[in-house]
């Protein structure tokens, strides 16, 4: 089975299109801080398809476009200043202000995107105030659309950055998966793999994972997003020699990364919630 | 092999005598605040193998004894005025005072024991200030100790509370092990134990792991602490059935219980010297 990542973000987004109008009934209308540094064309089609997803829903976007030349102190008083319901940093930023001292300066209440420590350690410890990083949690509403219950499953995620792998594993954990975390330095990668009711590849290399981690009736989640010899977009895995073998695997692109906007659109929506309940 | 959490102890205290002497020679002694609230049976000898501990080390203690009617306020309060190098907060507690919320008036670079919430977003992001729980570093301490390494080792963790087996998978991953984390809705436990390198059990059972778990050349390391029917103290694991089947294994007591105090004593006089780094 295809697992398809379009049908998961229409659903999610009719969902949270539901909220908009509720909201704007209330006379709110939630708002996105975008927020770029430098000119940067592999941000350009995130930061388009974000805005164009905004203008579905219903979410007033502020584009902050910053020189270069941005200093740490001038990104960090920008950050604080914000006042939109959300708040996402587009990356990658120039190397000198690409760090998470800076990205602290995001409120955990507008942290939409997941980035900061808060909503890690919210992640992590699930008290506080925070939003799971939209990749991972595209990764659990895909699961829940096909209703793949995870309480029992044996879960290997490959690649254990704070972007995706550990935040996953965190909440997949927290629905009782029994899950391994793997990386570079794992030995059997295969047999862990094969042993698995469900993979979830966040590694970045093309055709990464080697065919024998796969094994009839699994569910594979490849999201990994890179280019191959002939600049074409892949993911991790070698998609068309294992979708006849495996009971459901996501595509790239279509699969995991066309759900992730969907996700930030709905973290928006539930800031603006938050801030109308505040009062 | 007998994995002996006395000699791990040892080692440890001698290093953190000797950074109390260097410590003494600069006129500062590390001090410990150590707070109870109530009647604790349980405490008490916890409490005083700290005291004992703190004695051998050279560290101050600093003892809080609060009212079983202290309120939540009071409690922040207390905590939020402690001006000792550590501060552990001696459990259970009072079912009306046992709040995460509670512990984050302990400052994170006072929090020697590892509860706040700041300290397990620290151990998560591998950035920020805190101090990794005791329990769980003692596992590390040992592993390290009798020089075993983790990289590339399949390792399972039975148990996943924030106390123990949360950060100690996290800690291990950093140490580049492959860890499956366990639980109670965990489906084939013998299998993923016994394709395991190293077990860390920390469930609270007595004899809870199924002798099926085990194989040659395992290192198992019994984090649980209980009494069996005759009031005995002991652990997860059923020691005597499997101690000439591993390679090497931790008793109870004996064990991983032996080196926390240790464990803590190193925070505490790591907090002073950090204290005394800051000018």
């Amino acid at each position: 089975m295809l697992l398809d990542g379009k049908a998961v973000a229409a659903s999610i987004d009719s969902r949270t299109a539901q909220w908009g109008s509720i909201l704007k009934e209330l006379g709110v209308v939630p708002s996105l801080a975008i927020v770029s540094v430098g000119d940067n064309d592999k941000n350009g089609a995130y930061e388009r398809s974000i805005i164009k997803k905004c203008e579905k829903i219903g979410v007033r976007t502020l584009r902050y476009k910053c020189p270069e030349s941005l200093s740490g102190d001038q990104f960090k008083n920008l950050l604080g200043n914000i006042r939109e319901d959300g708040c996402i940093v587009m990356r990658p930023l120039p190397s000198h202000l690409d760090k998470p001292e800076i990205y602290s300066c995001i409120r955990p209440d507008q942290d939409v995107d997941g980035i900061t420590d808060a909503s890690l350690a919210w992640v992590f410890t699930g008290r506080g105030v925070g939003f799971p990083p939209c990749t991972a949690q595209s990764c659990m509403e895909l699961l829940s659309y096909y209703g793949m219950g995870l309480s029992g499953k044996r879960v290997s995620i490959i690649g254990r950055s704070l972007v995706v792998g550990k935040p996953l594993a965190v909440m997949m954990d927290r629905e009782n998966a029994t899950v391994t975390l793997c990386h570079s330095k794992t030995n059997n990668l295969e047999q862990i793999c094969k042993e698995s009711d469900i993979i979830v590849s966040a590694v970045g290399k093309p055709g990464f994972l080697p065919l024998d981690c796969f094994r009839d009736g699994q569910i594979v989640l490849d999201v990994g997003i890179s280019y191959d010899n002939n600049g074409k977009i892949c993911g991790d895995i070698d998609f068309a020699a294992i979708e006849n073998r495996v009971a459901g695997i996501t595509p790239v692109p279509g699969g995991i990364g066309a759900v992730t906007t969907s996700v930030l659109m709905s973290h928006v929506v539930e800031a603006a919630k938050k801030r109308v309940m505040k009062g």
